[in-house]
């Protein structure tokens, strides 16, 4: 299998997020996927929250499958909205606040998303962030 | 098994799905589905979304399970309304917007459904139409 | 998402199971998934048995996940060897008998997998493979 | 929550797994889990299979859920065995063959585990065992 994406770019991207995490005093659970959603690195930092296991996983797996990042779909599936309830497909895969973000290469093609749990989701995509940062450059 | 709808027909139905699809300039996933919900035919465009592989066919489904189309549950399951949480039942199976168009035959009798995801809700509404369309001539 | 197998590929792949499946006289369930599993084609064939739905789909995937044909776990996975149990793993993914087939490309790497179902598990393998050899010409 | 094993500490045992892997000439997935089973740390190396993401995990999280390492549950497993059929148990989440190994700490309270998975399965305990090496000292 040939991904978008290879380890050293995903544990690079795991490194500034944690590094940021740091920053923001809130130790993360960081997770980075392929543009499959398959899962190529993940940390859990020591003293962080069990929550964020599962949760940075599936914000990684729904910035790729929707093509955005997580934080955009929150007007999206509120109660009256275009794609309310559709945190209920998908085997519940699916998470519908921040924290989750795409990452491109430079051709604009899916490379794969960085996903980040524990704190705020204002917390969690300021980590994201930084990994995507450190993807791009 | 007999079916109320034979695979050359979906394969019609998703020929014209494809070619709206094109000329709304969204690949799309499409899905048929028979009048049990059992999937007849699944096609997923060149650079489509993933997220819309799960969902084209469930949309399909619902549009079975309830005989009407998928968006004219949007009301129905709003907070309030009469069917509000039904989105959790049936194993996550179902989905609550629109893109899930429902097949008749002449005689009234359903046929299945065809499900589309990966544009916006009227997009994707739009192509599953123009399925039907070639399914009802 | 770019893919290493495009839709017309599949479909030119799921044409060639077809016609085998004739030849056989069996009508089959036949599934075409990308390099990470995901879902590129399906379809099920007029009097086919429902249970292939899901089989299918699942020995496509099956092959890719272990880049090996469906029918060479066989051997592995019989009390007493190597990764007996397996089965059990992976949320009932895999089907662990004959009939998914892996694709490659000129150049070896991955590009799919070939799920059919319906049939006896030679039949299986036959008609996969008839859609293997439409890939790799 | 405070562990057993901290996430340095799973880096270096993916560190160690990752140079045995490259030794053996197979890519691997690793996961390190802590003494609860949690998910610490995972990578998936360029070019593994799918497979062994979800087998890493589990053969990590069995040889905590045993304290064992898999591969002695091998013959615990076999038909007529006291332990057959056990794998059908706690939703699938248990991998029955060798790959997964217990880590300890100094005064013998268990620690954690390591899973790894793509090779076979004699190659997944060595790459496994590297890693427990790396932590024990």
């Amino acid at each position: 299998m040939s991904r978008n994406i290879t380890l050293e770019q995903a544990e690079n991207i795991i490194g500034a997020c944690k590094a940021e995490a740091r920053a923001v005093g809130q130790p993360m659970n960081i997770a980075v996927v392929d543009d499959s959603g398959n899962l190529v690195a993940f940390v859990a930092m020591d003293d962080t929250k069990l929550i964020g296991e599962d949760i940075a996983q599936k914000k990684a797996l729904t910035a790729v499958y929707f093509h955005m990042d997580t934080r955009d779909l929150v007007p999206l599936v509120q109660p009256g909205a275009a794609l309310y309830g559709i945190e209920s497909t998908t085997s519940g895969r699916l998470v519908v606040f921040a924290g989750g973000v795409l990452l491109r290469r430079p051709d604009g093609m899916v490379a794969g998303g960085v996903g980040v749990s524990a704190g705020t989701v204002d917390e969690d995509h300021q980590v994201a962030e930084a990994g995507r940062k450190a993807f791009t450059g």
